[in-house]
Order: structure tokens, then sequence, then C-alpha cells
């Protein structure tokens, strides 16, 4: 098969760097791909912060989350291999990336969520013609699937946590809210991003790497799979209680994550339930956002993290905005503020 | 007094021009004092509208909406001639930018409303530090308490509709949306704006003169203030029934606005409750932006144009987005997509 992607050759004689370089060379190959997403700040938010907020609103992004920029990279370079097709598990985000990304070069795709995923996630990967299989509520159970779809038709595997490109890639957000903070004058203490996997953390900290910003994380306490893996001193699996934050609820973290974060990220936030709700309504009142419940567990920890006062200028990754309305309408009927 | 804004001097020797011109030059008063509000597309409102959609979201402006824009320039003007202090009616909109300007310049400011003002908007109004009154219903009820304000206090008056420097800055939102879109390698066939009192509509007109691009209202069929006064050939009081786009519900258009616009306007778009609401839903589904619902008048006024197959590339003014939270929380619940 002959490669269709623009940078085909390019991806096929170049492996991954994980490094800042890495992350470089990513932003160059899916520029033009993805959208440049704004940096929105909230007068609102940042006087009950006590701090500035430097939103990057990758809700806004091709396919509602900044899934898509790892995806475009891991598949560009399947196919300049001659890949048949792909096969992917994830949440929601993640397998919405890889089916847009296939649909790019006509590649069939296989995605496999678990059976409560939210049903607008599932609804529009089916929309770019892809498959879907619905399959357990774990991860161990939906990597199962993915495998045996792999041998079955010869499809290619693009894992949301372990694979090289999709870590650089989803390190390119973090690449571009620097920039673009640089670009305005500002200038970044920390950066605070979501964890599900792992994925955006780890490119959050090859795109850091010698800049002097810190790195934080935020997950739910429901499944707080960095914080037992950093006690453990590896990757664990954890007993995930539920949560909205749906995108979060990867119940063990990636080993690829674990070694680029373990001994780099400054600390991890694990957020409670109420907050991550609340976090999800101060975006949308005060932001003008319609955030997910991943994205809102990223805000709350920055709210955590300016109220310490630790930071004065904190990057948040907006990660996505895939969200159930059921859901903004029920956060919106609490009205604590 | 002693002028204290950055341009008083030049500000006060200069009288606003109602042109392109004059346009470009209140850009440039303004610069860095408003924030230069993203352009955002989205794939699945492009998709069901069948038109690019270029969304100018001043919902993320200073304030939550584009009044910043001519209440600056305004306030900037009266207080480089001394101005003891400002009072202003409005819906809500026009009536918070004007109290964000005074308070830039520790001025006193009062601010009239309708009694049945969106709740969020007073609060904000009252959060900085400017004083609130609501009287009555009525366009004529709340210019009367302005005029008593005036002559009591000795505020000056910020007129909403016939302010020059007010219709110069509006205009700056579409100067700017032109600008990104240019920049973006697009090009405008038509943009569409909410009216209201008719600065948006006045201030496009303006902006756009001599581009070739058209400029459409969309206003609620509740209140077919401009419709009227097209119709009759001149401002006239409608029958105003009651419409969830709060900041749609002048009853009358100004003669200032209705001059400049009354032979520019391609057309005048009435939108139904209903088709207010629906606009309101997808934009913050689909664009992930929340909206108040004079904003989402003009997309669905824009969805109406790209329905009808008449423009390709459409820029819509996303006006603000100061909405009570309690009325999104009832748009979510319709569903109907």
């Amino acid at each position: 098969m002959t490669p269709t992607g623009p940078n085909a050759v390019a991806v096929a004689d170049q492996p991954p760097l994980l490094s800042c370089a890495g992350v470089h060379d990513a932003r160059h190959r899916i520029a033009g791909r993805v959208v440049q997403t704004p940096v929105i700040r909230s007068d609102d938010l940042e006087r009950m912060a006590g701090a500035r907020l430097w939103l990057k609103a990758e809700n806004l992004q091709r396919g509602g989350s900044f899934k898509i920029r790892g995806a475009l990279l891991a598949v560009d370079r399947l196919v300049a291999a001659g890949s048949r097709g792909v096969v992917a598990q994830s949440t929601g985000n993640h397998a919405l990336a890889v089916a847009l990304a296939a649909a790019q070069h006509r590649l069939p795709a296989v995605l496999v969520l678990p059976t409560d995923a939210a049903p607008t996630k599932v609804r529009r990967i089916r929309e770019t013609g892809a498959e879907v299989l619905q399959a357990g509520t774990t991860l161990a159970e939906r990597v199962a699937v993915v495998e045996e779809v792999g041998e079955t038709c010869g499809y290619d595997a693009v894992d949301p946590y372990q694979n090289p490109d999709v870590v650089a890639g989803q390190g390119t957000a973090t690449a571009e809210l620097l920039h673009q903070v640089d670009a305005a004058d500002g200038r970044l203490d920390a950066v605070v991003l979501p964890v599900g996997g792992g994925s955006a953390v780890a490119g959050a900290v090859l795109a850091t790497a010698g800049q002097g910003v810190d790195v934080y994380a935020a997950e739910p306490g429901a499944v707080p799979a960095l914080t037992a893996a950093l006690r453990a001193g590896g990757p664990v699996t954890v007993d995930a209680k539920p949560t909205i934050a749906d995108g979060l609820r990867p119940d063990r973290i990636g080993r690829l994550p674990y070694d680029l974060v373990h001994d780099a990220v400054a600390e991890v936030f694990t957020i409670d339930e109420d907050a991550i709700a609340e976090a999800l309504r101060l975006a949308l009142v005060h932001a003008r956002l319609l955030v997910e419940p991943a994205a809102a567990t990223a805000l709350a920890g920055a709210l955590r993290l300016a109220a310490a006062g630790r930071a004065r200028d904190i990057g948040v990754l907006v990660s996505g905005g895939n969200v159930e309305t059921g859901l903004v309408a029920s956060v919106l009927g609490r009205q604590t503020s």
C-alpha cells in the first residue's frame, strides 16, 4: 500500500523521540491538521483563584479533545508502514481521535469502549464511519478485545498510553500552551493536567523539560491510579469507584507514562466528585466553556494549587468537551453560587 | 480633573468617525484593553449548516460581551472632558460594560436596568462597585430614569445606541473578525449580528463598508424593532412580547443605528423563541461555548442564511455569554438531538 499521509515517508523514517525535541517535531507534523486552540482567561475565575489561570481550550479541538494530536501521528506511521486497519480501546476520546485519524486515510477502524461509555462519545465515533465494540468496564477487558480484533482482522493497535507517537503528540498541547503564554508576555510557573492512563501528563513532562515549569497531575479520588502507582513504585490496578469523569476511568496508569512522569511530576491532586462537578460549573458559568469532567478535574487541581499559594501563573489542560447534556443540566441545578 | 485614560487627550481631540476609518481608529484605542477573542469553528455545526461558520466568541470578552468595546471609548472621552460620573441604561450588557469602563477610571457609575433584568447581569454590575437602579420594563422608562439621575447627580449619560463612540467601538468586533478570518486564509460572504437597540449591526455596517460582505441582522420575533422600523421608514416602538433573549428586549431601534443600517442591511431575520433556545443548545453542545440568548439569535439567523444557500462563509457575532444557569439547564432538558 502506498503511504497516503502528508508526512508518511518522514514519519516512517524517524522513530518518535520521547523528548522536548520529539514534541517539537510532532508539532510540525500535525500543524494545520489540528486546531490551534485558544488560551482562555476569565477575570472571574482568576479573582476566585487568586492566580492567573491560562486555560488551554482543547475542548474546542477537532473531535472535542486533545487526543487527536497523538492519534494523527500514530495513525500516520501505521499507514506509512502499510497498515490494513486500526483498532484501539479507550473510555472515548482516544477512540474518537483514532477514528477521525483513520477516516483521514480511509483506513478501517474498530474502537473498543466500556459498556458504560458516554453515549455522546459512542455516537460521535460512529459518525466517522468507524465500528464500535463495547466491552466490560475495566481496562483489562477492553485490552483483551483489542488483542482479539487485532489477531482476527490483522489490524494494528493504537495504544492510548504506551504508543510513543501518542505521548509525543499529546505533549504538543502543552508545548502550544507554553508558546501562546509566551506570545502574550506571560510565563507559567506550573501546568496542571488530568490523569487517566497518563499520556497527557507524560506529554507535558516532555514538553516542559528544562523550562522551569512544574508539572502537576489531577485525578479523581475515585480512581487514584497515578497516586497508587507512585506509592507502589510502579503501575498497579486500583479498585475504581464510580466517577463522573468518564475520561479518567482507566484503573491503571500506563507503563510508558509512569516511567516518564514518576520522578518528574511535582504533585498529584486527588479530586473528589463534588469538586469535579463544581469545577465543571465554574468553567461553564465563568469561562463560558463547556468542558468535560476530565478537564474539570484539571481545573479543580489548578484551583487547589492556587489556593495553596504555590503558583501565580498556572496553565490548565482543558482536555476535552465531550460531555452528556444531562450531566451538565444536573450540575447547573446545584446552583452553589 | 486631569484626564486619566491612556488615550484621553487624543480621544478628546478627535470626534469619532462613523466610518470604516473610525472603527479602525477605535481598534487602536482599545487594543490591549479588550480580549482579542478567538474565532471558533465547529465541524459539527458546519456539517449541520452546510456552510462555514466563523463564530466570533465575544462571550469570552471582558464583562462577558462585546459591549466593553464601545463603552471604553465612550467613557474615555467623558473622562477626558472632566466627567464627574456616568449613568447608562441597558438590558444589562452595556450597563456592565460602562460599569467596568468607569471602574478603570475610578469614576462613579449608576446603571439603570429593567426590573426583569437577568440576575446574573445585575450581580456582575454590582461586583464592579457601581450602583444599579431597576426601573420598569420598557426602554422609555429606563431612559427617563437616566435623565433624572443625570440632572440630579450631574453625571453624563452613555447611551447604548446613540453614542457614536459606542457604535464605532462595537464595530471593532466585526473588524477584528474580518481580520482573523483573513489571517486564516478565509473570506466571509456575510456576517450576522443580533439586534437589540442596533449598535452591533450599525458597527458592522461601518466595519464592512466597501468590503463586499453582506450584513444580516437577527432579532427575536417577539421584539421585531428593526423589522418594524424598516417597514415604517424610521424607528417605531413595537409591542414587545416576552423573549428569552433578554439582551434584545429594547422595543425601539436607536435613531443613529437606524440611519446607518436602513439601506445597508441585506435582510433582517426574525427568530422565534424555540429557534433561539435550540441555537443556544447547539452552540453549547457542538461549539462547546456558553452563549446568551442574544448571541444564539444571531447563530439561528446564520443557520437560516446557510439553509437558504445564500452564503458559504458566514461570520457570526457571538455577542455575549451572560446567561442564567437555570435557563441553560432548561434548554439542555429539551434534548431534541
